[in-house]
């Protein structure tokens, strides 16, 4: 992987790592999954995998140490406040095996926003960032996320997520969009599934794929067609078109 | 793990692996992750771990071989249509070295729905089950998920998620409940973070959680303490409310 690799083959891959337990205990309903994994397509970023682990120490390092490996790109939410619980930063560091240390650019940071009285013991904390890394800007309240080797560790509350994805991301090496088509087949998956197969199997350039939904009028199908090359979208766009039409005149 | 570890501890595990392109492109969002967490939180499984992959058999072989050694449970969503895009049974018997068939019992099923002169090849591929799996009932649409080993195949579409869920829910062992209290603090985390670590340190028994959020008044914070035992989460949650009386009181 890496910026190389990303250059010569127009694919930039990317793995998101969401830490926290109240994901996981289903108090808190995740919005950045979702939100991360359609920014990163629209810049030619392939998210490829999505982890989500408690606040705990062994988890997030092995989480991280697999993923680093195996992307472009490794995005973390969570776990990077003032508390007792916000451990990331520490995770970070001890998985690059580098020390930890309170950053003078990230304590001007705060004191931006926090009163010289007000920068207490447990706030300080957000200002430890592992040796090596850059920051990165938190315009929403200051405290700011960092980027070291191919991680980039971002805040878990959204406002503040998107704020620092979109100072990261004109940063970041993207590929070649990914581009695609929904097309909506007024039928049960099962009724496009044979015909739909054999257009995947003359177009095996063009990722395509089904999914069922249900709603007042019963089961319909959306078939989404994704491709990096606009010509060979059309014209499996196309195929798709021509197949559901000779489709529906069967059926009626 | 397995289930006489968890009745010794108590404890059940579980692991959530969601399948599909259509997430990770962000096209999607997913709502399977949140209900599945809260309901597992609820009935005392603990989910642990959630990763999402793509359809890709090596992507779906790996993360189940690396769940299901790692947790008491791991449950699948997506992928079992009948299109050419639905591989998680066959990735699943792969994973567990089975053979895979169509099972008349999945077909049975599938015919108390379709019409037989439907019952065409792509529909017959949503009876394939690996070797020795029980089925999982559907009653929102027929086609079956199924349970192998300790792996339970559900489909991705919420409301057969759901009530797959439901018919899994009484076959499963079961640990303590997780019990919890969920305190707001009209503050600042970094403000309640110090007394809270101390809260923390005097109560290692209970979890303690800090979560930040934002409304139209500012940065605010709840506090989430969590427990099996309630003596234990009744006084710890007694010192936070003292602490945050406390604080009040020195700030007002």
């Amino acid at each position: 992987m890496g910026e190389a690799t990303a250059v010569e083959t127009g694919v930039v891959t990317a793995a998101l790592l969401v830490i926290g337990d109240e994901i996981l205990s289903g108090r808190t309903k995740d919005k950045n999954i979702g939100y991360i994994a359609e920014y990163l397509t629209a810049i030619g970023v392939d998210l490829t995998e999505v982890r989500v682990v408690s606040d705990d120490e062994a988890a997030i390092i092995d989480a991280l140490n697999a993923l680093r490996q195996r992307y472009t790109y490794v995005f973390t939410t969570g776990g990077i406040g003032p508390t007792h619980d916000d451990i990331t930063a520490d995770c970070v560091a001890k998985a690059f095996g580098v020390p930890i240390h309170e950053d003078p650019r990230a304590i001007a940071r705060l004191l931006e926003r926090i009163k010289p009285e007000d920068l207490n013991e447990a706030r300080r904390r957000m200002a430890r960032i592992p040796e090596g890394a850059d920051l990165v800007d938190n315009p929403v309240s200051k405290a700011p996320g960092f980027w070291i080797g191919n991680v980039i560790v971002m805040a878990g509350v959204p406002t503040i997520m998107q704020a620092m994805l979109d100072s990261v991301a004109p940063k970041l090496a993207t590929g070649r969009v990914m581009l695609s088509e929904t097309i909506r087949a007024e039928c049960k998956e099962g009724d496009v599934a044979g015909p739909l197969r054999a257009i995947a199997e003359r177009y095996p350039d063009v990722m395509i794929g089904s999914y069922p939904f249900n709603d007042e009028t019963g089961f319909k199908t959306n078939l989404v067609l994704r491709s990096r090359e606009a010509s060979r979208l059309a014209v499996a766009t196309a195929a798709v078109r021509d197949m559901l039409t000779s489709l529906n005149a069967a059926r009626s």
